[in-house]
């Protein structure tokens, strides 16, 4: 399907994007640059790349596809870099978690060849990073979410959802303001509050002593809170508006179970605790069907 | 080490206990009450108990060890019932999560018998209920905290110590404050984040939409949303005021991302997250170290 990848940016996302497309025979040859030599030296090692380029430029010169997967602040700085090697022809993706901060990154930083580009957030991850943990399965069964922007040229598109189909992964596409809501709900919002569960016991002098009685309701309610803190710094900056409109709603729901509590009221309790249940209850993860 | 269990409320951490006990070859014969006829014929038909009492003080009659697993606002009145039945050597135990308020009961239920009873929590769950599955493993290599009173005595706080020991259980003893403190830090407050996670998508129109697209992250950080909702009611009410205290220091934490994200501090943000993360990482659970 394509003659060349160029990946810029050899970590766990790229290198497994690197590996599935490899897998599937979709592949001609994948050229790699990474700001660290060390990462695109394992990354050739590992046969996640097959070529190592000098520069994003050198990488995506003379290829069809190229998939940016840096850290989303240097997003801009390498679509500018790469911006004279493209054609109208190649197809450009990213794999960020916001959606709105990278389209107005590839507007200024690709200019002309904007038309190439398809925002993308695969929904998937590990509990670790970087090349070593690259994985061929990494995007099995997993939502990706395409964000095109008015711009978006129709073959970049279509190609992008066949690649993430072929991948096995489930495509979905929203608009980008509704994707960086959604996922403020659903995940940027969680994580704030679950790094700030952690604060809150840092706080207090016996929070250690608390810590210590802490059983698996905590250990799971808190297992986000281990996140990565330049990537997390970046999503919650790059999506605060976003964030703090979900936290506006969270705030009302908790004053609500305050409210309750202080008026000793044990039926709304109960009411709104019973509505809690229900809906996590009736939750199941990845039920979203995409409108075709 | 006992002649008879008098078990009243044969639900999951009451059944588990009885199993438990049976197991090791710690009771002649358990007698078991229940609200719910139906309960008792199915512990009775489970092995659970030998006999079903048709009261709660009938269970007690004879019984050198009463375990009340009864839901916490029922406790009172149990203990009221079972009061005449009890000799100054019967020891008595609870299996509630907040401490503050079944001593409060057992003050007024027990009266003069109040030196028999040793308040318990054994930090120990499933995510269903009921007698069916009750499990003699339920409390192995679990923490059960134990947090007598000035009234306890100390033959009786003696007993409970050892036969939670014997379940192979990991035995802590706290004051009842520092308890009910240290639990609405890491799970009281947690649960009521987690329900006021859900609500506040119900709050919103398209929360059905969000929910849709929520990960394995949303997944952990909502899994004790789905908690049993009248318990839930019974320990926030009880707990009130500890989990209000521990709300605000939430809050506060909440404030500092918040403040950071609205200056755009990119560098105070990173470092709130590392802090966070980096306590959470370095977090296990059950590292507590009971003092001797």
């Amino acid at each position: 399907m394509f003659e060349q990848l160029g990946l810029i940016g050899c970590g766990l996302m790229g290198g497994s994007f690197a590996l599935a497309l490899k897998r599937a025979g979709l592949v001609g040859r994948v050229v790699g640059y990474s700001k660290s030599t060390d990462t695109t030296a394992r990354a050739l090692a590992l046969g996640v790349i097959d070529v190592v380029a000098a520069s994003a430029a050198d990488a995506a010169a003379g290829s069809d596809l190229v998939l940016v997967a840096v850290p989303v602040a240097a997003t801009e700085r390498t679509l500018q870099d790469i911006r004279d090697r493209l054609t109208s022809r190649t197809l450009v993706m990213d794999v960020g978690s916001t959606k709105g901060d990278v389209i107005q990154a590839a507007t200024r930083g690709l200019r002309e060849r904007v038309g190439c580009f398809v925002p993308a957030h695969p929904i998937a991850g590990k509990e670790v990073s970087g090349v070593d943990h690259a994985d061929a399965d990494l995007y099995v069964g997993k939502h990706v979410v395409l964000t095109p922007m008015p711009t978006t040229l129709a073959p970049q598109l279509r190609q992008a959802e066949q690649v993430w189909q072929a991948l096995g992964a489930r495509v979905v596409q929203m608009a980008p303001d509704a994707h960086d809501a959604a996922f403020a709900a659903v995940s940027h919002l969680p994580h704030l509050l679950a790094f700030a569960m952690m604060h809150s016991l840092a706080l207090q002098p016996q929070g250690g002593d608390y810590l210590a009685l802490a059983g698996p309701g905590f250990r799971d309610f808190t297992r986000i809170a281990a996140a990565e803190p330049t990537m997390w710094r970046d999503i919650l900056l790059a999506n605060r508006h976003d964030v703090l409109d979900q936290l506006r709603f969270f705030q009302q729901a908790v004053h609500s179970f305050v409210q309750r509590m202080e008026d000793d009221d044990g039926r709304g309790l109960a009411d709104l605790i019973t509505q809690a249940s229900n809906t996590r209850a009736g939750w199941s993860m990845a039920s979203f069907t995409p409108k075709t």
